[in-house]
């Protein structure tokens, strides 16, 4: 059942809003975004792939694993050995920490094409170092994009008295605070669209100093896409960056670009990198990295020991296990599982997104029956939602048991429609854009 | 002895900068600021106020503590405590922290003044959050500014075409990367002087949306300096920020404009306030932090569960203890001590910082002999710079022998000096300037 009377989580929640602007620090992680007022918002503990809230009720995650961070599973006894490790030896020092070079040797190793490496602790500020690097080595200051890659002004420009953000990852973006003088700074063209691509170059090619893309969200490349983006970033001299922060160190360890044999002149890396320990990094050729001592990049929590001994630890455990085999067969059961699931029901899917991040619209009606679909698994002692990321935490027959009650859930949707029915949803609707909190 | 042959932390240092471009993440890190190609650069442990560099040779931290951030001492066992809690129940989740509302609560009740709070890792993404915020509550782009406030756009474009942030904390910061078109968007005042600031406002009063400032760095404020800033801002509708993230949590529990009895919009958090975990936050007014829901700020990792533990666990013991007597009467005492050192040697010096984070400037050639102070203390088992942090893990005993060695090398430099001869370096002379590295 679900608990609407003692929820301690919405209790919070309500609490948080009042003196947390929008109730917490990610988007994705808003309770509103799942199930509104019926969500458990808060986690006391989490261990592998179960999650428990604030009444103490355990659930099953397939709701992304803490947005795409947790492949090893929550809790990964070999990260976290790595991180109390330095923890008691200290993660902080006037000196710096060792880990911090040898995370920038092993990132090398791992991406051929690169010599280079800085870090940050979060993926926004990846990305706006990796511009301000391009920017500095292209001495452009126009930037091409496609996809999503965070807050910073350099990107929410785009949204200045416009809405063309919207055909990108999340719509209804505010560019209220960012400065006007960055008008037209950067230009979108959308993913698997050359003839967009092309008509962008062709406006704007003796301005454009950087082209940055997330090279896969929830569809494959066509094939060529990729390749001619690097070869137009080579002929007009612009810097190509590669965002990998979602993409990254689940079908492949590093950056799935190595997977599709293309090479960027920067990649920034992050969530998955250090099972969700804040780290983020930005690797590159050096002739370009270089460019980083042309400008002022520094910032005192980017030395601290604790990510880089995180990401270490996760790197070597995902190549030990070979982890990107057990991300994607898992994806692929579910989303076999899915498919399966909807014959049976009648009810009518989309299914996308990479192996490892799996995820599915309904056809028809998507919010209600998403709304739905989330509320009855919670019953069943599941956080879902229609995208999910895989981990190590689980097994076959975690997702199997998962895929039933997915199926019986199916199955009451499809008799409620049969039947010309209402579904009966316990709250609001969930949401799906961005929007102001009350 | 200064171990020049078999510095594993310098050898370290070289293969960093082949990988890394400057060797680190932090300008304030740089071996080079402190000791040359003999500084031991990297640390394996450290614990208190010790740290042990890479051949396992052990010091005594007089040279910041982590650069201000560990003011309850290396590896403290009460934050890591809370810490390791923490990681051993999952640090990232689906679901949100608790800990991040208990510590928006703690600051509200520390900050009366404020309602309303925002998170972040780092100090620079901070600063520029607030400046989002500021920008979207004023809707006016252009910013008026005292001191350093980091790395990003905003308020390196102060230096296009220019060296007006030379003046600042940093001299020779480079804007190369930075938007051309965000030239003139951020103005420069000098610290304690009026008269700057009047101009400027004479000048820019109708655009200016927002006014940011350090309360206090290495002199204190005038008597009505501070105040009348306040109280322009709110004429010219202008919203105030004091940057706290050196500042706080040192002379008092929380930032110190509480100790000058002013009152900002917004204040931002960092450094001390986690001990040295990466965590941050915008503190403010409910009716300016609102605007926050009118713009787009959310990054992943600033949901992480650890930042928020630290901070909570540092501010509990810093009350318990009442710390900042602690820090005060350390500074102090160093002040005190270096005052003593330099009438009984005739080695001139001039010192400055508020108490818990004291500093000095030797009066005549003071990169020479600020180099040989570090080399000579580094040989009696010191890390030092001229400028250091106070910290619970010191105790009169530990500063009076940090004192007898200080004692002892100013003693040395005035030999040199009435023999007329140079001191005698083992290496480069420290930096002073932000600078390309080799």
């Amino acid at each position: 059942m679900i608990n609407r009377l003692n929820n301690k989580g919405q209790k919070l929640l309500k609490k948080a809003k009042e003196i947390i602007p929008g109730g917490n620090q990610l988007f994705s992680k808003r309770s509103e975004l799942f199930l509104p007022e019926l969500w458990p918002a808060y986690y006391k503990k989490a261990k592998g792939c179960s999650i428990w809230d604030l009444n103490n009720k355990k659930y099953t995650d397939f709701a992304g694993m803490g947005v795409t961070t947790c492949i090893l599973g929550y809790a990964d006894e070999d990260v976290n050995k790595a991180v109390k490790f330095a923890v008691n030896n200290a993660t902080m020092g006037t000196l710096n920490s060792y880990e911090e070079v040898e995370l920038a040797e092993e990132l090398v190793k791992i991406h051929p094409w690169s010599d280079s490496v800085r870090f940050a602790r979060t993926g926004g500020e990846a990305c706006s170092i990796a511009i301000r690097i391009a920017r500095a080595a292209s001495q452009k200051d126009k930037i091409l994009f496609c996809g999503y890659h965070g807050w910073h002004d350099w990107y929410l420009s785009t949204n200045i008295n416009s809405k063309k953000l919207d055909t990108q990852l999340l719509s209804g973006l505010k560019a209220n605070g960012v400065p006007k003088n960055l008008k037209n700074s950067a230009i979108s063209f959308e993913y698997n669209d050359l003839q967009s691509f092309k008509k962008k170059i062709s406006l704007y090619k003796n301005e454009i100093g950087t082209i940055i893309m997330e090279p896969v969200r929830s569809v494959k490349p066509k094939k060529g896409f990729l390749e001619y983006i690097q070869k137009t970033a080579k002929k007009i001299g612009a810097v190509f960056i590669i965002d990998e922060i979602t993409s990254g160190f689940r079908e492949n360890l590093g950056g799935i670009h190595l997977k599709y044999k293309v090479k960027p002149d920067i990649a920034v890396l992050s969530k998955a990198m250090s099972n969700g320990y804040p780290c983020s990094a930005i690797i590159g050729s050096k002739s370009v990295m270089e460019h980083a001592q042309d400008t002022f990049i520094s910032s005192c929590m980017w030395t601290e020991r604790l990510g880089f001994a995180a990401s270490l630890a996760t790197i070597k455990k995902f190549r030990k296990i070979a982890l990107q085999n057990k991300l994607i067969k898992y994806g692929k059961q579910i989303k076999n599982g899915w498919k399966d699931i909807s014959h049976n029901t009648g009810v009518k899917i989309l299914i996308a997104g990479i192996d490892p991040i799996p995820q599915f619209n309904f056809e028809k009606n998507h919010i209600i029956k998403s709304t739905f679909f989330n509320q009855e698994m919670l019953k069943r002692g599941y956080l879902v939602n229609n995208r999910l990321c895989t981990t190590k935490a689980y097994d076959e027959k975690i997702i199997n048991k998962y895929l039933d009650n997915a199926y019986d859930v199916f199955n009451l949707i499809s008799k409620f429609e049969k039947k010309g029915k209402d579904l009966p949803l316990l709250g609001p609707l969930r949401h799906e854009t961005f929007k102001r909190l009350a």
